[in-house]
Formats: C-alpha cells, sequence, structure tokens
C-alpha cells in the first residue's frame, strides 16, 4: 500500500499500465450502483470540465462520452477517489437508463447457489 | 459487446487477460460503495462456497480472505453480475471497517474542481 496516496489531499490517480483507472457509477440521488467502466486521464479531465461522464473503452481502444449515441448521458454530481487512488467514484444524475440493454443498472442479475441468474426488476436493484 | 453474456441465466465470468474480474463491495443494508478488489475463479468459489469475501491481491499475487488479518470479515448477503459478466456486485454485511485506514469504505475523499481531495466523514459516504 502506498501511504502517501490514502493521505494526502492531493488527487493523484494511480494509473494502471495501461493507463487506466477503475471508475464505479452510482445513482447521486439513490446511492445504486449503475455500471463499471474505466477512466484515463483524457477521460477524467473531459468528465471534470464538463460535467457529463467519459469513459476509455478497452475493447474499442477509444475515448467515449456515455450518452453520445444512446442520449443516456451522466451528469457528474461528484467524484470521490478510493484510499489508493486507483478507482474513482461517479455520483451521477443519469438521463436515461444506464446499461446498454436499457435496464436502469447494469447489475440486473443476482448470482443463485446453483450458478443460475435471476433476472431482477429495475426497481429491485437499490 | 457479446449479445450472450447480457441475456444468459448462467454464471459465466468474463475473465480479464490475468484471469481477475472486477468486484464492487457494497454494505447490504444501505447500499454504500465500500471498496473495490479483483477476484479470480477460485476467489468466486471460495467466497460462494463459504459466504465470506475472497479476493485477489494484484499487488501480492495472492488469495486473500477480507478480514484473515484484520478481523473485518465481509459477510456475503448476495452477488450480481453484470451484463457484460466482467464486473461483480457484492453485497456484503461488513464486520468492522472495510477500508485498512479503519475508515467505514475506500472512498473517503472528494475531488475537488481545483484538485484537491475533501475528507469526508463515515456518515457522509452513503
Amino acid at each position: 500500500m502506498d501511504s502517501q496516496r490514502d493521505t494526502t489531499d492531493q488527487f493523484l490517480p494511480r494509473f494502471d499500465a495501461a493507463g487506466l483507472v477503475t471508475a464505479i457509477v452510482t445513482e447521486a440521488a439513490t446511492g445504486t450502483l449503475l455500471m463499471v467502466a474505466h477512466m484515463n486521464a483524457e477521460a477524467i479531465a473531459l468528465t471534470r470540465a464538463t460535467g457529463q461522464a467519459h469513459f476509455w473503452s478497452r475493447s474499442r481502444g477509444a475515448l467515449w462520452r456515455k450518452g453520445e449515441t444512446s442520449g443516456n448521458g451522466l451528469m457528474l454530481a461528484e467524484m470521490r477517489v478510493d484510499c489508493d487512488q486507483d478507482a474513482l467514484l461517479l455520483r451521477v444524475t443519469p438521463a436515461g437508463p444506464a446499461c446498454h440493454t436499457g435496464r436502469r443498472s447494469c447489475f440486473y442479475r443476482r448470482v443463485e447457489a446453483d450458478g443460475r441468474l435471476t433476472f431482477l426488476n429495475d426497481d429491485a436493484q437499490d
């Protein structure tokens, strides 16, 4: 553990070998977990400058603004950083469903003891 | 997007090149984000078998049970998986502070516009 990073009052993101940190997105009003993505330095800077969540797509190798095609952008209410500064929490106000499936949250399935997944309704995701 | 993984009712974790998925840990009773870690197949299996959260430490290259040294274990209430099955949500009942700093959550600092971090009290982390 880098003890400096957990006590400092300076924002010093600890990027991995690919230049990324994990970004956890929750709904500001409810705290509900909406999605997880990755951010590079540019995505962080753009998110802070514009107030709209930007991420780095590992599969496409490209920067993207959430909602640029779907219209379902995420307005930043608050950003937090974890103890070792390799993960960010984005508390947002979503303009629509955060998941590409049209669901409120990407975490819409519960893992059961037998390995089956149970699908949850949007209102059961809090 | 692997469309099969987002519609299936089978738990089929999509591990990265290092054999890991992202694990997001929230407090079951409140939904508060506590910590983020990584899990390999063995950590997932042990967590499901024992009901106590296990992770893979990338820095130490070792499996660990949260609380094995601190005593602050995480009892699993529910596991969920995201649309493309490369991230898990562990809803837990914590036996004590989840963060190694003694705080309830690892996300105890807000990123301000000027790049300074504001430290939050435990009860401001919901």
